[in-house]
């Protein structure tokens, strides 16, 4: 009877696979969290622009992820660039795993769109995402993720003796991405208006609150593909994960749900109103803090690190706005940077017991190494994004000139009106008398009907 | 060669968990679907104090479901509070049947929103979904599915010698969350301007369409996690339940495509347009119309309990409206509760060959059992519910001031402006001393009603 | 021991399902995309009769594909009308397969919506929907699909001696569902105002970019559902296809991405502005490009077929507009139709080694093939399309009065208003002569820039 037996590789491939397959999917689908977060905290004169950043992200950043990123991340542990993604044609299985490396990858880059928004020039933005996509990512995976296939424990073991532990990429991916973001947004300086000449800030709201809260929701959907999806449903030894996937799953809900209410207590004590943004992405913050340590940490651990993540938004985000002067328009930084960090220096302290050092030095060494992982990571980040903003800027192509920026992106850089019957854009064009009504396309309100 | 094969409680405990896991975040997903399914049908002024609502309703109600609800649950049925969520840290794999549970008991608590939206406090609506987490929730799911591991057939069976039969939460989760939204409306009063002097309503246009129908097909995807995925894959005999799977994808299809016909058929009766709005409610009354019995129901019996779903909405709204004089703003009663309570009720009536009781007395016991069932649930739910708000109202504490709600509550309670640069807000504010008052009720062009 | 192992059969079959059941859920969520596509793409009078359309086309589609269209295409293909969906109630397990069907079958349905916005009647479109779910789909998928399982190759393969390859439904889901709209919107007419008296065209912009780039990347998502879902996890020898999940997963990404890319240059070409909406249609003619082939094409083959699809769109949508003067209001026919049919005429051209033609006539065969399976369902779609059509036209119930299209469909059709409390309507609604324009434009406080 044994020839209508399935071998337990069989089995095993299949459903890790599958596992793989669908979480890729809902990892993708962040884009659409992303996309909408974002252009509702833009004003409506930018939010075609910033649909468009996040559109070319996905397609420019995964097709060099594809022809480049993953060769150049193997080149640099040494596995040849050869081992890269068109070079799978042969074994079409493995496209598998590039894709779902992609779509983490794809995370980080979009992830920066939200901090330059309202003036950096698209040509700018893709060529940044471009270079990200192919070096700047590959090489923050080398020093981690890809290199623990080759070298035990990648850079930071051999740096520490000890690993770094980032298990999803809550400073791979997110931590990155928001430094990425904030190093950029510094360089590019912020939008006119957006601080006065005494260095006071000007709020700026979103134009529209809805769009923001859809796209958290969408991402909070999507990171249960990118937390639990990190677990495979059976482990190398062929031993099933629940233990795992359950703690990942139950770690990832209690910090979201904490980091949104701490953000909304804290937001509370300083306003006394519930200011629903801080509530969204304090939500968010709780995700990006646990992301790196969803698998070890205690129940109780995931309150604290998503009460810490949470409560560190506001905060942060003042101390960028008011103390750096920094314009970082969808708060990328506190969200996915600082909360990031966070998470991943909290991994020894709120760890359960099975995986909580059980020495003083273990304590020491296992901070030491997320700390040195940290420190690499962030470092390379903003080295590699300076240089290239601080390039952009030498050569004028960084933002946008003042008109357009006072017309808007999405008429002076896509050549459309995002709400061409709405009276958005209205307070946004051309103020000293006359009011430009034709928007570019001949077509818009009242036009010829 | 049977150490390469896999034993079959591996393979049948990765396939169901998977499964698990996936339609956990299916489900998790709705509560996008229900954010703006509700936003969509407040003013324009109130969105963000339902988005507010809606992130807070999962992130307070998931941690009190975490720290007390499923202890409590589990006190009621004998099984002592130690066998809560958070005593699983020594074996996470339960984690993940806390998560499912979860996400059935936050579907239930949102509900609730949709029928206190524009001026109820925001403090007297956390303290609510607090309790309904904690206590009233599991006392529920004590009384039927938690109770049916203890003591065969819970608290029903115990009184009428037959079980209970609510297969995904018709009644248990959906007509429990319309029976108390109906129940904290009445309570709470209607919005300003909603009824004049003599009992007449006046129609409050929700804000945005566009909103209300994307999130009614999110839920409607959603919905294919919670009904299909309260099947698992594998039963507890190791059977392969791929008749039960299939039944009740076909059976959750059929229904809601006929609750939405059968609701824009009625609204073309009574007033010669299809309203877009019964359309999309009208599927949603189909969904919840047969989530109680989709795995028992014939092809034929979906149609009929979609059919009468969807048919009765616009009725039991009008009769809520115009009888009762209930505010329930996003009609959760017509959708969840008495969709609920027919598809619980249907029962019997329209099984399959294969689940229909062969006698008149197995008829009589079926109905009776949920009869009796859907009055538990009702009466506890209403008794509770009635207690709290009352409460609240006694305390001063239910609704905010008429100054609040005419300003709307997304500045006095939130301090922030959803569309800041749209006009939707103008009717609300106060410009230079007057206040352009109604609230929008007679902010409607085109007002032919 | 063989006693706790699985029999192959039931590991494959429940694999296999539960893939099939969450591929099906994704695609039913494009309805989510097609109703935000449409709905952006649309003036904001008439987004709730295209919202209305979408929830209808489902539901009315899917429940005349469960009643009559599955027992058409079966009695076809001689396999009996009995064979059709609701004569299964007794071997419920095959509602799964019906309902991957459906999801199939209402995607290219609800592609028609699309080119008639903004004039047909809803009860023609309704009409042409239930015609299109019971006669004309089922018609396309008993030459290809069905028919393949009783003849070989079906009817492609009867006259040619060469099977038809369309993977995931490139021709016979969009292709058709593109040529379909095309043909429906030519024998309609175009809107008012849409095209000058010398034939030059006017835009007519869509009131939301934010929901079109919703609706894409909602589209996206499922896509990935339609693809990779349509292979199987085991195949029929009971191995596993990872090689040809991989391939798909890939094809569809790199396709995906450069139709974004393409579209994109091509409109900067023309126009020298990177115009949102051609990137994100262009993203689905990628997609669309794709669905044929997305199990042979080399990687270098997919992005041979995005960059085509891509480029194509801004190309074929100018022809259509300018040289044939129909009005696809949405663009079906550049997305859907054109690159539907692109993609499936390259399958030769563009395969990997493993699924190329080893000789020329092997090329011809294999082109000629393709080209006669799209020449079959052309013709059928355009012959059965505009009968019914033409049929309504000369009923006098193909389209709305120019009055009701004035005002538009969301008051005539439906009683509603879509956004009552901004300006959106006002350009739109026309009342004696004036044209009331103020709609909000200066409703805008808080306004310090």
């Amino acid at each position: 009877m044994t020839s209508v037996l399935l071998q337990a590789d069989a089995t095993i491939s299949a459903i890790n696979n599958m596992w793989i397959l669908l979480v890729s999917f809902l990892i993708f689908f962040m884009h659409a969290g992303f996309a909408m977060l974002e252009a509702g905290q833009v004003r409506s004169k930018n939010v075609a622009n910033q649909l468009t950043k996040n559109l070319l992200t996905w397609s420019v950043g995964v097709s060099v992820f594809f022809l480049l990123g993953i060769g150049i991340a193997n080149l640099a542990v040494g596995n040849g660039f050869a081992a890269g993604a068109p070079f799978l044609d042969s074994a079409p299985s493995a496209y598998i795993g590039w894709l779902y490396g992609a779509v983490f990858a794809m995370t980080a880059a979009t992830i920066v769109s939200g901090a330059v928004a309202g003036r950096a020039k698209l040509r700018a933005y893709i060529t940044y995402t471009f270079l990200l996509a192919a070096v700047i990512y590959p090489v923050v995976i080398a020093m981690t993720w890809t290199g623990q296939g080759t070298e035990a424990g990648g850079l930071v073991y051999r740096i520490t003796g000890t690993a770094f532990t980032d298990f999803a990429g809550g400073m791979i991916v997110h931590g990155m991405g928001g430094i990425a973001g904030l190093t950029a947004a510094a360089i590019l300086g912020a939008r006119m208006g957006r601080f006065n000449d005494d260095g006071t800030p000007n709020v700026i709201p979103g134009h529209s609150m809805t769009f923001a809260v859809l796209g958290t929701l969408v991402l909070a959907f999507g990171w249960y593909g990118f937390n639990v999806g990190t677990s495979a449903i059976f482990g190398p030894d062929d031993g099933l994960l629940l233990d795992q996937l359950g703690r990942v799953a139950m770690t990832t809900t209690i910090s979201m749900a904490f980091g949104a209410m701490a953000a909304g207590a804290v937001a509370w004590f300083m306003t006394s109103k519930v200011d629903t943004l801080y509530v969204a992405n304090g939500l968010l913050a709780g995700l990006v803090g646990i992301t790196a340590i969803p698998h070890t940490t205690a129940w109780w651990g995931a309150i604290v690190v998503g009460t810490i993540s949470g409560a560190q938004l506001p905060l942060v985000f003042k101390f960028v706005e008011t103390t750096l002067n920094i314009d970082d328009v969808c708060a990328v930084f506190p969200v996915h940077g600082s909360a990031g960090v966070f998470g991943t220096l909290l991994f020894p302290f709120v760890a359960a017991p099975a995986f909580r050092p059980d020495s003083l030095s273990g304590f020491v060494d296992a901070f030491l190494a997320q700390a040195v992982g940290v420190f690499l990571i962030a470092g390379w980040t903003i080295t590699a994004t300076a240089i290239i903003w601080y390039a952009f800027k030498a050569m004028g192509q960084a933002r946008v000139s003042p008109e357009h920026e006072q017309e808007g992106l999405d008429l002076s850089e896509h050549g459309v009106e995002t709400y061409p019957e709405f009276g958005g854009d209205e307070g946004a064009v051309a103020d000293g008398g006359t009011i430009k009504t034709d928007g570019g396309v001949s077509a818009k309100r009242g036009d010829n009907e």
